[in-house]
């Protein structure tokens, strides 16, 4: 379960923050924005009732189990993010440092390469044996530049240092037809899962771009999809009060209005903190746009912060509290845990002459954080949930995924695609074939 | 050596860019910025006279050599982001899970806990064993709850769980004289290193904060001394085109007089990805100020943002080339590696008909993305480091940290305190005294 609490916004002053009549003004709205978004035709909620993929998913985990000791992902952007994410929230802080023998369950390593960097491409080769090792090979287009170079990199290794065929080392996630990577795996006969055509690769966490290996690393996919199911509903509700979704886009929207152009994604909980970046790309490429619907320049646009509490409190929250008014600050409040230990986890009485626990004194400055702010005028909201757990991190991506497409609407620009980035596509292909 | 090149603002239309003239003109005064600067009495470059510090570190690494197979930093903010930092741009990118027997050389692992998350705080247990762990205690003030309720909660597992005595197991990094911290030191007789007074936790990443983790996982400290000892000559030069701090700063400045509220540190190297977050803080902290130095509300602030290159070319690009018009963009281009092996790394001719490295693709786009954002208007710089080592990294350091003490006198603040903060502290306190 997950709530929303804005009432920080109508404690600062109206021109920082916003009333209840402000926000709710615009609420008969709902159902003539989620006409439009259904014809947006995206497929990021209709995937939710695809139950097939997830049996094919658990079908191939079964099929594998055991074989391979690491999982290593090829794949940038969209790709990568959302599995980051979900290994970070809901594996063991330093899952890939844990024996076999101790805490960890006999699951693969997972490691995610987004990067083209030399180092961390020829680096991973010292902490994987190839032969014990499934590569899974993630674009949407099957042409990212990025990607199909590490997948012809490694698909070489595998060809030395392996005596199994390439088959038995490759996966890949890309369209059901088109694109080389298709091309590859017909070729190779390699297993290949597919990306439905109409969801963008910043939308795609819930479809087989991060079931496949969130379940080959133990996870509960079954979950994650129920509990996006859950927020699925209240996305689609015409009352403002169930809508959250609908809720926070137009508190995002009315503020950005009144200037607040950033938007600081800032969990207090360590495992959320991949979840700020799967976010930040989601808000960044889906908004930043040069042109509304009817072709008018508008350059719109809301900048993305993932910040982490209470660590950014050392780092940021001076700038919060003291530098120019222009952000709203979304807080995620974590209320328990799912393994109960950690909330009992205690700070000895020596330090402050009575027992506390590191969860109370997580939550008591998270709250004097919120008051802080709150006191200085600056416009903040908190998100709450009960605790990480499969079903409410699949609530947490459909919920921003839906106030991502009411946001899209209310700017009247396109929020599904990427127009920016193709001129550096271009001129990177241009400059390849000069040289 | 590192270059700074910033012709693509003179490329961009006056309005989000600046010419030469604009760059150039205020230059005059940096005779009398550096002695403003020099009457707020900071320690950071003067520290790197300080041979005595660097001599006790190196004579406690010998002494300790082999004892310890983990060093868990306790430390939060400036206490931490530095030595992250350190780790991330010198060691392997996998360093704490490569075996012993192969690529690793025999130092301890290092962990720093920058959180107070109780999942994070236990799970540590699961990888080290505490009869071969060294914890470093890094609070300035010796009062950081976050911090010392680590310490205590460590100092009970060490006291259960080792045969050996506290002092065997804690070193300290605090204030010479004042703190919490260095009561207990005297009282359990811990093996203290100092940070001088007039040194800021953000400022203080050349100081034992930084120092003595990084000589204990085998950086060569003297190295990173006397590369930032080459930028602190560039720092005091009155003449504008050498001196690189003062290039940025005005460049900063000047930008942001012109709605560029926003600074992306950008580097296309994975092994600087944790350098952006260092210096987020140090921008953050430094110049978000509600008072000039005359007691003037004036919200002084810029947003810093960290990016990495190529992956966030798939995720925030598009937003920087079509959103608001109002970040600069730093770059950072790395030309080579300390380890040749990686220049070298070729992706096979099979991607594109030729062979071509990894270095030249991700050469390649970063080159594009510069034009792309230049043809689009969006003002960016780039500084050019030879490799990454020891020596350009004190470089970096100290040229960010120049930079900010100049930005500091050209917005008219203080860039050396954080009195934002201490409202959230206040009501922690009251909080937890209520509870």
């Amino acid at each position: 379960m997950i709530s929303l609490n804005f009432e920080n916004l109508v404690s600062v002053t109206k021109k920082h923050g916003l009333s209840l009549a402000e926000i709710k003004k615009d609420s008969e709205k709902i159902p003539k924005l989620l006409e439009q978004i259904k014809k947006r035709n995206q497929g990021f909620y209709e995937i939710l009732d695809d139950r097939e993929t997830v049996k094919k998913i658990a079908t191939f985990a079964k099929k594998i189990k055991g074989k391979y000791k690491s999982i290593v992902v090829l794949g940038i952007g969209g790709s990568a993010l959302g599995t980051i994410c979900l290994q970070q929230s809901l594996k063991h802080c330093f899952e890939n440092e844990l024996k076999n023998s101790k805490t960890r369950e006999n699951t693969p390593k997972l490691y995610v390469l987004d990067n083209i960097d030399p180092q961390l491409i020829s680096e991973i080769e010292d902490i994987i044996d190839y032969g014990k090792t499934l590569f899974i090979v993630v674009t949407k287009s099957g042409t990212t530049p990025e990607t199909l170079s590490q997948y012809f990199y490694f698909r070489d290794k595998i060809r030395t240092k392996s005596s199994h065929k390439l088959n038995a080392h490759f996966v890949f996630i890309t369209d059901r037809q088109k694109g080389r990577l298709r091309q590859i795996a017909n070729e190779e006969k390699i297993t290949t899962f597919e990306i439905p055509e109409n969801v963008g690769g910043r939308f795609s966490v819930l479809t087989t771009v991060g079931l496949l290996p969130a379940a080959l690393i133990g996870i509960n996919i079954g979950k994650l999809i129920e509990g996006a199911k859950t927020m699925c509903k209240k996305f689609f509700s015409k009352n403002f009060t169930e809508n959250l979704p609908y809720q926070i886009a137009t508190i995002q929207y009315l503020l950005n209005k009144k200037g607040k152009t950033i938007n600081v994604l800032m969990p207090y909980s360590q495992k959320l903190i991949r979840f700020a970046d799967w976010y930040r790309q989601l808000l960044a490429e889906s908004i930043g746009k040069k042109l509304n619907n009817k072709g008018k320049e508008i350059f719109a646009g809301i900048t993305p912060i993932n910040a982490l509490g209470v660590t950014d409190q050392h780092s940021q929250l001076q700038l919060y509290s003291e530098g120019p008014n222009d952000k709203l600050i979304i807080f995620i409040e974590v209320g328990a845990y799912a393994n109960k230990k950690f909330a009992k986890l205690e700070i000895p009485s020596a330090f402050m002459g009575k027992k506390i626990t590191f969860h109370h004194l997580l939550q008591t400055e998270k709250n004097a954080t919120v008051q802080a702010l709150t006191q200085t005028n600056r416009p903040n909201i908190t998100l709450k949930i009960n605790q990480i757990d499969e079903n409410t991190l699949g609530e947490l991506f459909l919920l921003f995924e839906a106030s991502i497409a009411f946001l899209g609407e209310l700017f009247d620009i396109n929020a599904y695609d990427q127009p920016g980035v193709e001129l550096s596509k271009t001129l990177t292909k241009k400059y390849l074939a000069q040289n």
